[in-house]
């Protein structure tokens, strides 16, 4: 007897992540994809724009506007819209009956009010906001059961995130402000038609943006307070990599007085030991993109030790693909847990697009 | 009347460094090379290695080993080589009348304990460690007149340097550590042949590497210090980007108690308003590598602000082309300084390479 | 009742051909990886190396020179080594009741006398030479079943041979000399130690290489002739790309007299209509690296028309991965067929590994 | 006495030509550079935009339709415009007095018909199409002289000209048709504003583009053809490279009956033996774009030989900045050859931008 398979739709399926997602989905031995949106792929064959083979391929990219129609038979419907579009969909989507994944920022924060300062909106739903649970598994597995709404995670957040948490929780670090400085490959900015992100600007370069003011901010400063059970003071900035894909995050912290410097690390293999997707590196050295890219896997890496110039200094290193662990594979493994699948359905096989 | 020329030389031709500073010399109206040496390209022309036309593209490289005995006319003698090497090499050269400007770490620090720990040797030579200068003209401009042995900085140190140092001295920032993460394109690292430069292993990755230890740490603390006359501490970590050129710096500070969010840009402007080769752009997001790749450049901006997640957090982000500013264009601008020519000879019409 | 799984082998695996082998067999749902052998990476375990999961990845690196012996239960052995390595292995490895998938060119030659040309090597062995079968599923399907010695066929090799073969065949093309024109990423060239292949030089830079003396030259040459049954003459020149993964091969002809310009596209559309691993695109132009990377499609485009300036004239573009369809996925493909397996198993999810 | 500088103004300055014929002109002794024109970058300064520093720096970009009257004084004027405003601009500027060298492809063919095909628009002034002159000083210097109009050489053009031309005028080539497969960086298109030219498109991608009927290839055939005093067939295609700067041609010809294989390459030196921007390589496997990025070179190669599988082909591959030999660095040799300052002035110290 074959499991029965979940019948699914995508709502922005021409974005990066869309698209990412639609090749998971298509080849997910427990989801039936039956729908996905698009305006700008409308009357297009899904098998010409994702490559990807078998029923799935043979869908037509539907209008966005008619979502809510379309979808009707879709126990589960992805949004990888702007956060703007989430927030107009998911109440006509909204269905006890119906688990809704969003991968926009439109449900992650708590607290309200950060988004007129980081989104540049005021959040029209507090009450849904409020029901909604931010889908990072590792930290929230038991939070997450039988949620409708699955906030899933920005992708510097996750990168962020999965290394502080553990630590923040154990307090092994200071009550210090944190830096946490990352950068993305370009599709981590979303499919722009804009000069600033031409092969001419990006290529050779490398540059900050959004530096004090990036929307991830406000969803990791909850996050790790969350965690840790006190305010979390930090800084995040974002820079632009001249590589399509990948995230690499260097937060520097301090060790809270009398933690040993190989304590760090013994915590995060402990917290992370039965995690499918989460690896502790040998050393914050051997943590970089390309071990990750492809797959749905966080790499962290951890430097600590007597450094005469600043003693007491603890270095993370992480790095996640950010439209699998990212974006994507983070929305599958959502999936999976939500219907009672392993975690690892569908994201097991993929392996590092490198070399 | 036409101003001679300077006769010089340079040993340690064929690394990226030196073959940078071979073609700067090449051109430059006031120097007349006479000498380059490199075991690599020995017996080569100049012309077929490092492009250049006119009287120093006939030059054959020498071997390194009778560099002193070559090298007797030249009135300043250019070190592109390993801190080891330039340690042999300086006693050997020195003399009187002669300039010797040393692009290796050999003679930067000056307090001869950071050796052992971020070099891995003991200084042989601490009275001449001494007596060498620190050839960061924007800074020490003054103490250099005169020198006869003048350390080169470190391109990370020069990017980490020139933002911070004003401010520091002007009592702007709180004394608290500082956190200064780099990124570097792959020139770097040197000519060096190992897997781990290979087009395969570095691109689209993007890594961290000798975190904590790192060998322009010691100079850029000790610089710093000497900037504002008291112990800083500072961590400094560097990535390594898949380009070939450019470094970008961001740095974390905090302001002092009192200061407001725009002084800093100001005491900036002002500190570097007759500085050609100093840049203050409009905002820490319009600095980046292209700016600046393939000039004498160093562009800094900065961002401060009512950041409600990290209050009194400074951002500051610099960029330079590290095989100029960072090595042989800023070794020109010691060649200029100390022979009294215009600083920027030679250096002037250098434009970013890219559109 | 599950289908068993074949024991497998692999002799060269720190390659990268080897590497995405071991990763393509460790997902394969018929295989089980039993032995991997691999001087670099002797001692080490697969996980920590190709990043695969699951039993396959808990194997340890074993040394290639007792791989006849470690191998002994493998039913299919891969050999990704060089050709010289494989002239040394197969006769070791070789039985009847084993298959051996050579990735190397050390088979491919019908004819030994090309081997002293391009390999720089008299074939020690000719009998075997002849009992090899070259593997390219799509034109020698029904030559292939029961081989015990496959020699996989060269990356170059396959993407110009499917365009041009159909062609040759039905007579479409004059006999004239052809002109194949490609560019590979630079894996094409395997994990080399050599200052060649440093990001410093390969990045942004583009060239030339093996011109008139390419390896892949004679296997073309020869697989051509095969399949239409008169001499070929062909021009084949390699371009290193500043990419990874992929090669673009771009093939200059003309019609034969008569034959008109849309006829090409239709012959194609035929003789590859049943072929999941091929596919016709709308356009010449629409043929491109990253709608194949990462997967074991070939993409084929057709250009030809009232060209003024060289009427006659028919271009045709393809597109592989040049480790998958060009190398490890090809093997897999063969290893599928072989076995009674269907042909894209462990293949068909494989998708564009872009954006 | 100094010589006094010539006035010159700009118009279509924010291109990728217009930009870098910006740099050299501010670089240039024997230049003035008075009119920029713009209307993307309208009011901007000169200095932010193109990073040139002394008097051409304070200028503001002005508005292009005001080209005529702003650039009165302008003794030379450079348009680095699409081919349908050149033709526009033309008109209006002309003067007896004055010089305009046209970067764009509106008067390069002196057979009008040309354009209908390859342009999409028919010739509005074949008498002004016939009085200009095709700038390319290496092959036409004598007929250049006291030009009014120059049409400065298509990039690709350029690449494919200057290796064949004297090869073809030699008599050494089979009367055959020839193939040209060339590859460029992306600015070579332009800055255009489209999803076609995103990182996220051009990154680790290639492919062909305007196959059969890219319009740089009549001006290939009329100039050969002028060579040799012949008709000559040829077939040239583009592709797009993953770089921002450089083209590579690789040229397949034939040698005609009693060429010996050396032959080419002699007369090759010969014909550019006094030639300062043409260099014929030691082998066509050392040319490529790293040797010629940031200069006016052309680099030029031969491979031909006994190749058994194509007896008599011959194999050229040349290589240029598209930005400077095959735009702005020509336009600025064409400007001092018809001013009669050395072809040299202001290209003589570029070197090349790499490592």
């Amino acid at each position: 007897m074959t499991t029965p398979r979940i019948p699914v739709g995508i709502i922005g399926a021409s974005g990066y992540s869309g698209l990412e997602l639609t090749r998971l989905l298509a080849a997910h031995p427990h989801a039936e994809l039956r729908f996905v949106a698009s305006d700008r792929w409308g009357g297009e064959r899904v098998r010409d724009r994702a490559g990807v083979s078998g029923p799935a391929g043979d869908l037509l990219y539907g209008p966005a506007e008619r979502a809510a129609e379309l979808s009707d038979d879709c126990q589960t419907v992805f949004l990888a819209t702007p956060a703007e579009a989430s927030l107009k969909l998911v109440p006509e989507l909204a269905r006890d009956d119906r688990l809704i994944i969003d991968l926009s920022g439109g449900y992650r924060l708590q607290r309200s009010e950060g988004y007129p300062l980081y989104y540049g909106f005021s959040h029209p739903q507090p009450e849904r906001l409020r029901a909604a649970r931010f889908g990072l598994p590792e930290l929230f597995r038991s939070r997450l059961a039988g949620a409708r709404l699955v906030a899933n995670p920005g992708c510097y957040a996750t990168s962020a995130i999965l290394p502080l948490a553990p630590l923040l929780r154990a307090g092994l670090l200071a009550d210090e402000p944190l830096v946490i400085d990352a950068a993305s490959g370009t599709t981590g900015a979303g499919r722009k038609l804009s000069e600033e992100f031409s092969f001419g600007e990006v290529a050779d370069d490398f540059r900050a943006y959004r530096i004090l003011r990036h929307q991830h901010t406000p969803e990791i400063v909850e996050t790790l307070a969350h965690a840790c059970g006190r305010e979390v003071r930090l800084t995040f900035t974002a820079h632009l990599l001249p590589v399509r894909r990948g995230i690499l995050t260097t937060v520097y912290a301090r060790l809270a007085p009398g933690i040993a410097a190989d304590q760090p690390r013994r915590v995060l293999c402990e917290a992370y030991a039965g995690e499918p997707f989460v690896e502790i590196a040998r050393s914050a050295e051997a943590v970089g993109l390309k071990s990750v890219v492809g797959t749905n896997r966080c790499q962290i890496g951890v430097a600590a030790g007597d450094h005469p110039s600043d003693p007491g200094r603890i270095v993370l290193v992480s790095a996640i693909d950010n439209l699998v662990k990212g974006a994507a594979g983070q929305a599958v493994q959502n999936f999976n847990l939500q219907h009672g699948f392993d975690e690892t359905t569908g994201l097991a096989d993929l392996h590092p697009a490198y070399p």
